[in-house]
């Protein structure tokens, strides 16, 4: 598994005349994993590392990119989206609900977040929702977008390429940001079920911290991927791999119908470019 | 070819549970035209238009997307992206000498980014050039990229869905911004060549002004497209379409020459997302 995605990233890199590999750092697995990859396959010397806090990330966040990059031993650079996101106007559209002490936030932003809508993840998906549903929208999705615009800023001054950390359970669900995360180079982790991505990293000797915090986004403090999904990643993924392999499933089985129901969804968050065909 | 694309965009907006659409009114023929299709197609009411000029924008760009704007007569808003473009360090890549009196600007300009690269356009396409060529388009790609962030960050809070103004000719020759103006959710003219974006803007009425004035990408002074592409849109597009319908080309033809090599290079131009089959 490990050498066939090392030999990969090694030829897409030099087909493609890339000099090395940016990847953003967030201190989850995924870009842990993906920069311990790429530090196999390039060598540290070709691989930088981006650390790109806002006002409303975690202080753990920070903390544990530090630590990625340390372990990895790749040089690397904190970039502070604040400024930009606050040019572009993101922070104008925080509900001001938000501004409260960071002790009860995360609850009070939990409970805030589903009283908008009955199924958040799923009308984040079909482009549905009140308008201060899509607020809520339109404000943590451009902090992905400002995460791409950083790491190619930073990508193309060097010629390297842009490597993402989406993977296949992520993939397949739309638990990405259009034209944010899913926006990238070369994906060296999207074959990979979320489950693989832990297997792999144990494998590797990812740092355990980094193991074993529960992923998030870190976009809306709080809300974590299976806070959002309602399921685990282990539950999840198993669906997901009979529904690939073509293995029995339980159609009145309730996490199998809101698989199900995700999967519906996700389609139109791949909709991109729509044109007219040339006849 | 009205008609059909007014049809297009209605059914795309609905079908994707959009209340609308959003465009970058750029001062150009291109949005212009998708402007007024989205007009006819949605109504002034659900057409939203974004103006986003920034430090080196050109004057007239901002005079004009104001002209296009009350010709279309919809709701516009003017937001300016050099703060999120300093915040985000765009500005602190510009060389030095652009920073020269605005009357001999843009002839230094050219000379100054000819003389980076033999073929600026090619090499572009292709990720090649030495240090100074690639700060070049770091820059100015990440002032598209900011452009895409705005878009979406006006679309999303409204439930718009963000329209494209790429046109056929550009979709070729790789002319636009990987995860910049190639992001977008509905693209009303990706099917007609530049020259047929004149005819049909000529026959919708566009205003003059708009029509004749010289394309450009307004990132860098005094960079127009046929500066860069060294041909004449009339050229290019008619040996695109000699290739498209499988007309004879002449293969001794300077101009016809040039286009194979930029078909070429666009192939880098198209590199996204590259990863490994799940088998």
């Amino acid at each position: 598994m490990k050498d066939r995605i090392i030999e990969f990233i090694r030829k897409a890199v030099l087909d493609n005349n890339y000099k090395g590999a940016v990847i953003g750092i967030s201190g989850g697995i995924d870009s842990a994993l993906v920069g311990k990859l790429a530090v196999e396959s390039l060598g540290k010397d070709r691989v930088f590392g981006l650390l790109l806090p806002e006002r409303d990330s975690s202080p753990e966040t920070l903390a544990d990119s530090k630590l990625v990059v340390s372990y990895l031993g790749i040089e690397y650079k904190i970039q502070k989206l604040t400024g930009a996101l606050r040019g572009i106007g993101t922070y104008r559209l925080q509900p001001p609900a938000l501004f409260i002490p960071s002790g009860i936030k995360e609850k009070y932003v939990r409970s805030k977040w589903n009283a908008l809508s009955e199924d958040p993840f799923l009308d984040d998906l079909r482009n549905r929702g009140n308008e201060e549903f899509s607020k809520g929208l339109a404000y943590y999705r451009s902090k992905h977008r400002m995460r791409l615009v950083a790491l190619y800023l930073e990508g193309e001054k060097r010629n390297y390429a842009v490597l993402g950390t989406t993977n296949r359970t992520e993939k397949l669900c739309g638990f990405y940001v259009k034209w944010g995360d899913d926006s990238t180079d070369i994906e060296p982790i999207m074959h990979l079920y979320k489950t693989e991505v832990y297997e792999l990293s144990r494998k590797l000797g990812i740092p355990e911290k980094i193991i074993d915090k529960a992923p998030t986004p870190d976009l809306v403090p709080g809300i974590t991927d299976e806070f959002s999904l309602r399921m685990k990643y282990r539950e999840l993924d198993e669906i997901l791999e009979r529904l690939d392999t073509g293995k029995e499933i339980d159609p009145l089985d309730d996490k199998t119908q809101r698989v199900l129901k995700i999967l519906e969804a996700a389609k139109f968050r791949d909709l991109r470019n729509l044109s007219i065909d040339r006849i």
